[in-house]
């Protein structure tokens, strides 16, 4: 199972070819020095002074060595086949190596022509790193090649695959680093070979790069033994390669011949499942496990304590070398050893017998168009939303399942785009249960694992992917997008809290993409966040948390837009809506349980294109300019508690004035100069009045209502009811009951906000409380909702 | 390497235990479908009638008979054995079965009296279930014996990990579902016995429980081949054995017969390792693999549609079983299929041949004091902070790493409490790059596998606790808290989102756990976030979001503490208070950077005990009423660069009247009625004004503030910056420039807020914006920060 690297194809590698990578590879190691270290003096043509060096020496050394060797063995690798691969740098902290190889390929110079191939540019290209106004130190948005920001770890090898899906003709390179491979993403990301058809996708292939070290600690998997990583490996479903060892010229050959049996491999597991020989199911992909020193190649003593192979060579790993003499004889001696007069012309170019060891044109990986999708993205094609329409019979009838009308739509959707294979939904085993379902009319989940008989709904070209991880199919999803594809993601609303986190790498991609010209924009991150916090009958408390949308609008207002369709035609356009931005990340909050139709679509268009608006039917204030009172809603269980909180009021205060507002776009709420969304103060005033109390029946946690409005007229008389923590396995209204969210609390506010009012109006708020008390006696009787809640409808 | 059922111990084993084994199983998967579906007749003495069942079905049957096979076989083991065993189970849907045993081994009727052993409680027990008033369908903090909630899956392993470390005489006997084996958190989790010291800590027995599907459908580990798995988990450093079938009686007897080989063997590592014998170095743990089929023992098929062995079985296997007297039948014929008249008297007690087989007094799972940490806490003894105090110098000298002073307080309370072992550390590869580093004057980082000679600070017996991985961080920390210990948890502030849903979980469990007398309050859960969003000199983008708060405030206010000391000496004071504090949540968030001290230990004391206050000798409103202006400030850098904004403004407009307010315990903002801590709106009117310019200068995004302070009396005046989602790999000046929170930007807003002050203080705002103009310059060129902010010191 295990490579031998003395069978096999060594001949094929001759010593010379090696002698030239090792060149290679040492001027990618000395532009990774130079761009932690240097402010001029690039090519060391006089003797290091301490105001060549940078005042501030920041960015990591470490693993990026590893990372310039495994590069150059993949130009090998695609020169000799004209393959197309992408490199996700999983260890992005060796952010100056992947930049130092865009530069050397010369696409650094053609995306930032400033940074020009010679003595000049590289002088702009060391000062840049991770200098004030130039690049961060992490492989990023600004680097060309990347879809993987060097963030927070644990996302490289999902975003491999994600980006390998029906990008057949594609090879994802993904290094993982031994610290990255600690962390739990990473550690199911091993999974996705279960995901991956190599008839149709693309391939991945993993590098574990164990150096051994993170920050200040040995990595455990460093620390297993070979017999341990092997089982591993294979226990995950994959054939390891182990290429170990320090010395340059063994480890050229180690790895070129294993890269040669690895790319053999992958071709042949390609063309068996292509050509339909060979046997079906999950094949066992390769990948390597490549043990390297950490700081290879750097200096192997600082003030006699270990460096190279060890985790003090994380970072910088000799500091001060401005105030320190020594310390600058030994940065000059380290960047001397690679010898740079040997690598670049007089110029500062580098040398042609070099620069012929790397791709070119688009099969560079820094230029790989997939790196880049907005390049190759394609528009969505979606069938009208009118042929979905819910037909009303009356106000609140019929009632529906909302997302089971979206369902529809996806599925028409997937059929319009089955010839061009660039759209998905990812769920983690809730498709179904979210009441998409009609998906699997025209497609499967992916499953490359044994199909049983009885089973139903899983295939090899399945287009919905399910697995019990958000992480993953977070990460799935993002790898997809960035590499030009569409993609619906639907979750339990509690459980996206999973992913805040990989939300705000991915965010922050995309705010700094925005302001880069050469990255082309890149179909928005849909989610739909259902069986929330209201409608957790099989679950209960641990179920609850609506705040994912709290978090969301804390990223910058261009990117994030939040939706609560109150209903099935809303959510329709929605949804439609979404699936055809870009850049963005769109939330959608909708139930999965039957609940009234609203509006029918003209309205709903029309309400959705406004974000928020009247609804006249429902009020009776007839347009006056102030109201008694504005009930207002967004959600769609407040809006149905809402409207029966307006029933009520009408019915036991006939002489009341009530406006009734709907919210379906959160941002609407913001002012416009925080948000595009954002509705004028005017626009706000007319909407939600200057002085009347406002009722607001929401969706999420009521403080997020307060912090968007707070600079609002009006503000003062804005009254929040929402999800307050409280909650148990109970019935749908008990839940609102408990939160004080449901019709009988709002109408008992309404009543006491406005002036006045209480005293005239005591009998019904009598009555209001009496109903409470009921509702608790009959719950905890029956187990149900009383009659008279379970079956109300809006009759007026 | 595997178990032979065959050879070993099974001659201890005879039928008759067996036989009478599983008529004990029979009585808990009885009880777990009463639980789900009866409402009366819950010993079917009487033919089931509509009326017998709940209106609702809600719970999950699918895991249930699998939790209590295991269950049942632990009993015997530990009444064999005299074990203490705990048992956390990752499937928590399966609440009915953990209820059951519960109820079977009669803790359940010692805590709740009124759910008493016959058969008027077993009715109750029945009908409370997922019913209004009653239990949540899942296991929870009402389950006696558990500290796992069943909500959010992947964190069974890791609560298991973090309740066995030191706890020598404790096994933690843990089922992981082969849904949740697909998460992140919980594919790293097996790594966790690199961390385990068989000498001192106890054992974990993780039981993988693979019934093969999800909600809809089938798992990834679930369709391993065996051969896989046992790769996979020699991979992971266990030593797996397999307990796989249908027929219960062949099932019982290989599970009794692996029981014993697993508890020898376990027995045989902890005797090898405490005697010192043995191999020294991580050993080879036993885990089990056990097929069963999902919905064991209940309906094989529903409507012609298979349900046992298949996904349908995940919840309730036979609906609407009041409306169908099909599907009644059904019920009924399953039910009685455990011949309940076998099980229970007469009276509906279980029978005493059956009780006989549980566990008694504090061996019962349900009853084990660790399951209930509380009772077993020993309040952690704490040096006092007088000792670590900072000597002030004079007004922000000397500048020290607040962190680092905090670092000597916690190595002293390792030591004051190493006899006790009751205190560890957590954190992803950070304690030192932290600034804790102190702590490895005493004790090392627990490390299992191989120790190299130039390694620093690594042990088998070490209280540090470090792995990138924040899931296991935390997931260890909450299993150590729930069994009664201590911890404190230091973590890059960005990445603390990593585990927003992990805190989730855990303040929800908290949440309900006060109201729960017999559960004990356990310590608080520390975070101290460092390496915040202002100082990311070497990451950059990526690694600034200080949202974490944001996300815990949305929690019960009960719950949760959040503070920001702006200095060493404060943050001593925050830091000794939190760790005497529990049943909470605090979040520390401070820098490790070299910053002014500004307060005494005696002024720290006072302000943080206040939780926010007046600086008087920080302004010169000589305790006016109104001053011109507050100056308000929560956060190290935003005190930092509010002192130098009121330098500034004190310099170039020297009669203007400023109040200085620095708030650490930013609860006192909100109202008194939201929060325990929070100021009347009298003390906050005081500090505040109710109508002068407030400039707040936040350490996080600024909407926070205006959430936490929407009521209060001045809020239109109060004007906040904070992280506005700006940022890069810069200097710590510059990163507060792109945010508009440095001293330039709060001096110019005061000017310009101050009615009036603008026209006559137009010089002073020249100034400030050229000074803005500069440093951006100065920075561009340079790469540093002007002297004049570099080298800025309190001087008045």
């Amino acid at each position: 199972m295990e490579h031998d690297p003395l069978s096999s194809t060594d001949s094929k590698i001759d010593n010379a070819e090696l002698a030239l990578l090792d060149r290679y590879w040492r001027a990618a190691n000395y532009l990774s020095v130079g761009q932690i270290y240097l402010l001029d003096n690039p090519l060391l043509r006089e003797p290091l002074q301490p105001q060549h060096i940078k005042p501030r020496l920041l960015g990591h050394w470490g693993t990026t060595p590893g990372l310039n060797f495994i590069y150059a063995h993949l130009n090998r690798i695609i020169r000799a086949r004209a393959l197309d691969i992408i490199y996700v740098c999983g260890p992005g902290h060796g952010g100056p190596g992947i930049v130092a190889n865009t530069y050397l390929e010369g696409t650094y110079s053609e995306v930032y022509p400033d940074i020009s191939e010679d003595i000049d540019g590289m002088r702009k290209l060391f000062r840049q790193f991770s200098f004030p106004g130039g690049i961060p130190s992490h492989v990023a948005p600004e680097t060309p090649g990347s879809i993987h920001e060097g963030g927070e770890l644990g996302y490289a090898l999902v975003h491999a695959y994600g980006a390998a899906f029906d990008n057949p003709d594609l090879i994802v390179a993904c290094v993982v680093g031994d610290g990255e491979a600690e962390t739990g993403p990473l550690a199911a990301s091993w999974q996705s070979n279960k995901f991956l058809n190599p008839a149709r996708d693309g391939a991945v292939l993993p590098i574990l790069h164990l150096n051994g070290y993170k920050i200040a600690n040995p990595t455990v998997l460093g620390r297993d033994s070979d017999e341990d990583l092997r089982h591993l490996f294979l226990g995950y479903g994959y054939e390891p390669y182990f290429v170990e060892g320090s010395d340059p010229t063994e480890m050229h050959r180690t790895m070129a011949t294993t890269f040669d049996t690895v790319f053999d491999r992958i071709r042949t597991i390609q063309q068996e499942a292509r050509s339909g020989k060979g046997q079906s199911g999950m094949p066992r992909w390769p990948m390597i496990v490549m043990r390297s020193p950490k700081g290879w190649t750097g200096p192997k003593e600082v003030d006699g304590l270990k460096v190279e192979g060890f985790w003090r060579s994380h970072q910088v790993p000799v500091s001060n070398c401005r105030g320190d003499d020594g310390h600058r004889r030994i940065l000059e001696d380290w960047m001397r050893s690679y010898r740079p007069d040997e690598l670049f012309d007089a110029s500062g170019r580098l040398q042609p017998e070099l620069r012929a060891l790397t791709a070119t044109g688009n099969k560079r990986m820094s230029a790989s168009p997939h790196a880049n999708g907005g390049l190759l993205r394609k528009e969505l094609v979606v069938p009208s939303i009118r042929d979905y329409e819910v037909k009303m019979i009356s106000r609140g009838e019929p009632e529906v399942q909302a997302t089971a009308v979206l369902g529809n739509y996806l599925r028409d959707t997937l059929k319009l785009n089955d010839a061009t294979a660039n759209f998905r939904i990812f769920g983690p085993d809730e498709t179904a249960s979210n009441r998409l379902g009609a998906v699997f009319e025209v497609t499967d989940r992916v499953w490359m694992e044994e199909i049983k008989p009885y089973d139903v709904g899983l295939g090899s070209d399945g287009r919905v992917m399910e697995v019990l991880s958000e992480h993953l199919c977070q990460g799935w999803l993002e790898g997809y997008l960035l590499t030009g594809r569409h993609g619906f993601f639907s979750c339990y609303e509690a459980f996206i809290h999973i992913v805040d986190s990989m939300f705000n790498q991915h965010a922050k991609w995309l705010k700094v993409t925005r302001d880069l010209e050469w990255r082309k924009p890149i179909s928005s991150l849909n989610y739909l966040l259902t069986s929330h916090v209201w409608r957790q009958d099989h679950n209960g408390f641990s179920h609850q948390d609506p705040g994912f949308v709290d978090h969301v609008v804390n990223k910058k207002a261009d990117i994030v837009r939040v939706y609560f369709p109150p209903d099935a035609n809303t959510l329709l356009w929605v949804g439609d809506h979404c699936l055809r931005t870009y850049d963005r990340v769109n939330v959608i909050v909708a139930g999965k349980q039957p609940e009234p139709l609203w509006l029918s679509m003209d309205e709903a268009i029309r309400h959705c294109e406004a974000g928020a608006g009247a609804w006249e039917w429902a009020g009776n204030d007839d347009n006056v300019l102030s109201p008694d009172v504005v009930m207002a809603c967004a959600g769609d269980v407040p809006t149905l508690e809402t409207m029966a909180a307006v029933d009520l009021l009408r019915e036991l205060v006939p002489d009341l004035r009530i406006r009734v507002v709907n919210v379906v776009d959160l941002m609407t709420l913001q002012s416009k100069e925080q948000h595009p969304h954002g509705f004028t103060d005017e626009e706000f005033d007319r909407l939600f009045t200057v002085d009347r109390p406002v009722i607001f029946a929401f969706h999420g946690y009521p403080y997020l209502i307060h912090r968007l409005t707070y600079r609002r007229t009006n503000h003062r008389n804005i009254h929040v009811r929402g999800y307050i923590e409280e909650g148990t396995t109970t019935t749908p209204f008990d839940m609102t009951v408990l939160n004080e969210l449901d019709r009988f609390h709002l109408a008992i506010e309404a009543i006491e906000r406005i002036p006045g009012l209480k005293d005239k109006a005591a009998a019904a708020l009598d009555k209001l409380r009496a109903k409470l008390v009921e509702h608790h006696a009959y719950v905890r009787e029956y187990g149900e909702d009383m009659p008279e809640v379970r079956d109300w409808k809006w009759k007026r």
